[in-house]
């Protein structure tokens, strides 16, 4: 049996479609982000503009969250030597569910040590827990999630995106003494739109189903408190399982639950990927906590940001680049190949020290392959008529599509 | 239909059974371990002993790892803010992959959040990617591979623990054509006993499988290196892929594979537990990198970790307590019932400020109810006194069994 011809043959053809991934090896430069230093092999480093980081608000460079963090390594050490279970439940853990249970307006929160986890744990515990559970999942719903209702063993109904009408259908034709969840997002992270909350609740009600939103690319950025679509619209208290990640607007690295008491304590007692695995290091919980709170109370980042991605959007129109156009920050650039869509992304690094990432299936549909801008309250001016003059060179040089397709 | 009703009876349940679990709220006091904080609500703390933690080496207070991972903060944040596919890979994970595969003698590693996903998205992925595969699992195996094993939708074959007839039975059974995977773990960590790994290896040979092995509770702590028992027996070679945790001897959080380029490359590009979802925070790589490169080149706490435990193993055997023989730096103690093994870890923590947790069902089978001790350098001879006098204070007034059954 030649395994290793298997795996050279499975990474072939991810070659042979063009959408092989190159890591770009970095390390970004605190105190000057979206600047970070690329290290090009045999100790070649250059400095480049970061385009399409996750650490939306620029958290993970924030004052008062580093020196949460430097003060609980010094008070608590690096990292939290146990499961929550034995020995690894930590003042900054129980301090932090308290702070994200506030934030969403919920009894309880839960930390996991990832929003995939997060995910990944929660539907698949509740699936199994509710005998003949039926879960409807929004097509694009995230792999995590995916993965989650898989394992969860639960009936499944995949509904079109955002449609309230296929949705209804499915929740009509089956038996209504049957559990029932719906599983969707607020913001999806790669088109940039957003769910209907409200109607998506209006349905859950009529048809007795319980209610799981990810709010992963709306935590820290939306509602006055940042906890999101569902704060921003009012609509939180009409959500059953609220979830987040810790590692995008927060800064940080982690993801959690909220809920009620009841549902967060069958969570804990039962997931496995919450039970069997080392807790979230002290030192991130401490700063995501700083992170949290400091959103909490200050909206200037949110705003900032808000700004910018509008800037940026108006800025690609005028220049008649193909915007795909998004409700949120999320500036997605239609390129709709990957191999071209992974050259632009090399010219831009090699040529103009600009980094964005190609989106290459599996993360979007094959033929939807995009360059996805996150611009943040650190992106100036001057970077943005940058990268503007960069893409059009390269949109020219390359002959591309200059529409949406 | 009552949700909250079906979670109140889940909750039920497991009370019932004596098995609800109450997380002790602790800060463990860095320059100071194995001592610890205790909040008890009220804003009332303690000072006690912590005997379960499994930061086995105190690596999570080593004035290298901290000074690391100040360093990496200042320079570079609190977050990877993407991830590693998209902004999210630092530099450092470049450096600690370099770092774990050369520990291990194999080609590359790749980093995951945790050991937990590590064992899942690793061995998920294998079964999915060779078609017809046929998984053998060894009874005793972790959550997080039998999670991984189930969700790859693979043929499982679970032998007895540690039985190389049964493994060979099944092994045989099998249409020798298919391919093969046998998936254990070196140090089994509730009871401390080692796998054969070499005669498994004979058995992956014969049958011409590959072999997984987990090193979770050994890596750090054995071989001249800290390569784990496959290194201690010069075994690393004919191991397919070594899966290990930072989270634990290494003393920060995160998980790690090593194997072939080939299979590395596979794993980077099909498995969904890696690809989606926000790169380790570069702050917990820079100390995890720190910790491995401390241990590879000092054997002073691997060596002082193995007396401790042997210390306190004969201290045990001495006073008549029912301790269970472990191979290994694990000391676990026989309790047999769950409500009595809560009892003993309340009157330790509450009278004594000793802190050791009840190890009940689904961590162990039912009816072998245990508290397990992971004694390590940092607990001196002191603290054995007093945790023996009042193990057998507790021995005496619950009346508790002597003898191991
Ligand atoms: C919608 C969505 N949910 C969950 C996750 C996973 O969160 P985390 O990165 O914290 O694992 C991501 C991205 O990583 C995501 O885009
Ligand atoms: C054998 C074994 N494998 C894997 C894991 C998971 O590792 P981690 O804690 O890094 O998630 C654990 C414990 O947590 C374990 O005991």
């Amino acid at each position: 049996m030649d395994y290793e011809k298997i795996f050279a043959d499975a990474i072939e053809a991810i070659k042979n479609e063009g959408r092989y991934r190159v890591f770009a090896d970095i390390k970004r430069k605190r105190g000057d982000f979206p600047r970070a230093t690329r290290y090009e092999g045999s100790d070649n480093t250059r400095t480049i503009t970061v385009w399409c980081s996750n650490d939306y608000l620029g958290m993970g460079q924030h004052s008062s969250v580093l020196s949460a963090m430097h003060e609980a390594l010094d008070e608590t050490g690096a990292g939290a030597g146990g499961t929550r279970n034995i020995g690894g439940t930590n003042h900054y853990h129980v301090l932090l569910e308290k702070e994200l249970s506030d934030l969403h307006g919920k009894e309880e929160a839960l930390l996991f040590t990832s929003g995939y986890i997060s995910n990944e744990a929660t539907l698949s515990t509740l699936g199994k827990l509710l005998p003949g559970c039926i879960i409807y999942s929004d097509a694009l719903n995230h792999a995590s999630m995916i993965q989650g209702i898989r394992n969860s063993g639960a009936e499944r109904r995949i509904f079109r995106h955002n449609d309230l009408e296929h949705l209804e259908e499915l929740l009509q034709a089956d038996d209504p003494t049957a559990p029932k969840l719906i599983a969707f997002e607020s913001v999806y992270s790669m088109d940039g739109d957003i769910a209907p909350i409200e109607e998506i609740c209006d349905l859950a009600d009529k048809y007795q189903a319980m209610t799981y939103l990810d709010e992963v690319h709306a935590v820290g950025m939306y509602g006055p408190r940042g906890g999101g679509i569902s704060e921003r619209d009012g609509l939180a208290d009409r959500i059953t399982v609220i979830e987040g990640t810790l590692g995008k607007a927060f800064g940080i690295m982690g993801g959690y639950i909220t809920a009620s008491k009841q549902l967060i304590d069958v969570i804990r007692s039962y997931a496995s990927g919450f039970i069997f695995t080392t807790a979230l290091s002290p030192v991130l919980a401490a700063g995501a906590l700083a992170s949290v709170k400091h959103l909490k109370a200050s909206a200037l980042e949110r705003d900032s940001q808000q700004e910018r991605a509008e800037n940026l959007k108006s800025r690609m129109r005028q220049a008649g680049l193909p915007l795909m156009e998004s409700e949120s920050h999320i500036v997605p650039l239609f390129v709709g190949d990957p191999v071209l869509c992974k050259t632009v992304s090399d010219i831009l690094l090699d040529e103009y020290c600009i980094y964005v990432q190609p989106i290459n299936y599996p993360t979007v549909p094959k033929g939807k392959e995009r360059l996805r801008f996150t611009p943040g309250p650190d992106h100036n001016d001057a970077m943005m008529d940058a990268l503007i003059e960069a893409l059009l060179d390269v949109w020219t040089r390359l002959g591309l599509k200059k529409m949406v397709a």
